[in-house]
């Protein structure tokens, strides 16, 4: 054994800076992951989740999955704490993200795996950074996709004398669309008197004919997030991004303290939501999603939510689909929030503010 | 999409007032749950339980059962929470509970769904509140009843005008009688060399035969409840009472905190009572429980147990049960616990005293 | 029911004191512990642990594992923590651990037991105590021996008068020598693309022949330990020691708060310095360690890895050994971290000093 000690930071992968992303190149992130029972106890644990469609096997057969499928937001920061280390690490800032598909059910034992490829590139007029689009998509052990996002994300350059590549920025919707919601032919609850087999399950009697647009849902619950709560979850994910871990080092950053993961805000609001939405299913689509301000441990998060849209869906005449805008609001009454967002920008103890499509069961069929 | 936001607070569920339950009647709790291997993973992690019935397989089977049974107070948390948003959501007291049965072992894959009969009501004189009596019943999925109980809580009444219901107060047992104790007949340890067979399980050599009427054992483990300990756990139980989770709204009630739900403080003195009792197999019945005073995060739990009686097991002569008081308390070492309760309430520092009985091995079969 | 109480301390077991060892004695530890796929997925959430080989079964399968092992040291902190009731409860000092040997890989389902050879016996001059060796084996449910080690501790003698035994002190390797090291003959990768399977997999470039004797890895990432972290894990491991759960005690404590299990530490280390190590496979043996200072909730570990040495594997030539030093540091970047031990002592800045071996994967073949 030699004596001499050498500090060897290469080792250290220090990972992608604005002018390492290539236009179209597809990354292949690493650490896929089997998503044991575990997993979904923890969530449970964590989130206060009661959705029977992932908690009771017999209720989720009788809709015709062939067993419980794993918690849509579960397999979803799971499969986007992959895409950390390559894409997010040396990120400025999230800026947003869309288009986010639920393929298909994911269930214990899958292996998910995510890939990413890079579709739009802007380098900012200060030349210090820029802005990377890449469409993130996940597969089971079967190669099937079973998720599918695009975020952009502003990027440190390391090197400022690098010529800026060609502007490229892809046209995003503003929601998915019906024709790209993906509600399994598999599932039907036509025979079964739906009514009766829903509010027994999930004890909501609220259906999709029952939400109206414009409708404000504001959920009376509240969640008061412990410092242990949202790093469990975060380890959990397998997201490293050392802000939300490492409170020696946010000491001197501008938050002064670890920051929390918004994916954990947002299953927080999700489970929040279920008093008022008891029937909803699975997610079928993210459409838009803002984390307006941090959070911090010790913040207690209340959600509201709004009906944006109702749309019946295409051969499922059993099922509509709901878009809804669901707002998460820190130490704060949802009953006390009036304007979510002025001219000024959102409202300071509003911390998440997401767009999203559920699929609902329908009443009358 | 329509721009007027509607408020619509009829989406929420305000739970049952006391005229709002009707004598007789009985109510489907929703949310069946299965339980899995993560919630038994994260019961041990959450209470330090050791018991080998519970966490060793060739152990259980060795028994007779199965596979690993379930914890009996897992499965009895996760029942009891589902009766929450129906029973005691506007409730302004637990008033304790009787006749709690564990049927029939739960295993990993069971799922469990809970029903409440209203056997008893009791408007009080001023009018304002009564007292509601359930016996709550959890079926399994082939719907056989794995545990049985009965509680009274007392609620508000919304509408004050509403005259008052008949008077009708059951008749409870003092104790779950021998004859409705249920030991299942295919445990058996018969064959086997008793003694060799525990101890090297279970780490302890005390059976049925050297526990004495009056005899009481001063648990010397301590155990301080984190704040993200009892969260975590109310959640798994998914019994969404809002005290133990709300911090913020929680700050302006009298207690200024959150509280420990009552099950936490049992399922912890349970573990800790663990040294002393190493060869206790499952709890066969509750016979009543006070939850004396209330518990908070940083309260460090200990525990003090009384053997209240002796039994034999009929049709089982290698198994005795034992009745026992376990009293809990906190920041304060059980060999300073004088009097658990006088003339004017329990000691300050008690916060449960529970009644209940457990299959203990005899020695001499 | 009789009226009286007798305080009955002696159900409680007080364990063994230093004149209860006796030489060449078999301790059969209490509590056998099937493992599930819920502790494998609270030991990602506790640690953060990212390696492919315990988180993707497809993964662990291409190199010839049946299904996905269970990480190492959660198996190891389960089996120690068996160990503690009989050997440590009594203990002033964990002196230290040496030829720690990781002999078979444990899978979800099996059940571990753990038991204890008496090998050293040596009073201290003053008469108070003395330090016991002690060989502890875990065997699964086939009596197959998964893991073995030895650690010694200084323990109190409860009679004085007692005379002392005989002294004997084992001859202890400094190292795990190559020769000790089981590798699993049905593990290969010969016939597969290294590199790429296990870039893709691990997301690290790095292998056997990267490595130096004397490189020095700063691992970059912190973890700051949570009250409930280190509690949930401990509980986990069914490791009972009550100097990590009992604040109400500990105040009185010179350290004036609970000390964070070691293991956890260990854990935590191991979770740290993924970066710059994606590629090592199982632990072949822990060679030595020590706990240099203690750590509490609040502090937040680094972790610096050394090249101590490089082997080549007879039988594997796909394969090689690293031993490496693994040093934990608290609240201080490792850029920072000169001198990890001088005349004086440790830094105090460092908790732990672990010398291991790991399996890696070699490029060239």
């Amino acid at each position: 054994m030699k004596n001499s000690i050498k500090y060897n930071p290469s080792k250290i992968n220090a990972g992608r800076f604005f002018e390492d992303f290539i236009m179209n190149e597809v990354i292949q992130h690493a650490t896929p992951r089997t998503i044991t029972a575990g997993d979904c106890a923890l969530y449970i644990a964590l989130t206060g989740e009661r959705n029977p469609l992932h908690c009771s096997e017999p209720f989720a057969q009788s809709l015709g999955y062939k067993t419980t499928p794993v918690d849509d937001l579960l397999a979803f920061h799971i499969a986007f704490g992959k895409t950390v280390p390559d894409i997010s690490v040396n990120a400025v800032a999230n800026l947003g993200y869309a288009d986010v598909r639920f393929i298909r059910p994911v269930y214990i034992g899958d292996t998910l795996s995510t890939s990413s490829q890079v579709i739009g590139l802007r380098q900012n007029s200060s030349g210090k950074n820029g802005i990377v689009y890449v469409r993130s998509t996940t597969v089971n052990q079967h190669n099937e996709p079973v998720l599918s996002w695009v975020r952009w994300v502003m990027v440190h350059k390391r090197d400022l004398n690098r010529v800026a590549p060609m502007t490229i920025v892809p046209t995003l919707p503003s929601f998915v669309a019906l024709d790209n919601l993906s509600v399994p032919t598999f599932i039907s609850a036509k025979k079964i008197d739906k009514k009766e087999l829903f509010t027994k399950n999930s004890g909501g009697q609220y259906f999709w004919e029952d939400y109206q647009i414009g409708e404000r849902i504001n959920h009376a619950a509240g969640m008061t997030i412990n410092p242990a709560d949202h790093t469990l979850a975060t380890r959990l994910y397998q997201n490293n991004a050392r802000l939300h871990f490492d409170d020696f080092a946010m000491k001197s950053s501008p938050f002064g303290q670890r920051l929390v993961y918004g994916g954990v805000v947002i299953s927080l609001c999700r489970s929040l939501s279920y008093e008022g939405l008891e029937n909803a299913l699975s997610i079928l689509a993210i459409n838009a999603g803002t984390h307006a301000n941090p959070s911090f441990a010790g913040d207690t998060i209340y959600t509201v939510t709004e009906v944006m849209d109702v749309w019946t869906l295409p051969n499922h005449p059993d099922m509509g689909a709901l878009r809804l805008r669901m707002v998460g609001i820190k130490n704060m009454s949802p009953d006390n929030l009036d304007k979510i967002k002025s001219e000024t920008g959102y409202h300071a103890d509003v911390v998440l503010d997401l767009d999203y499509t559920v699929a609902m069961p329908r009443r009358g069929n």
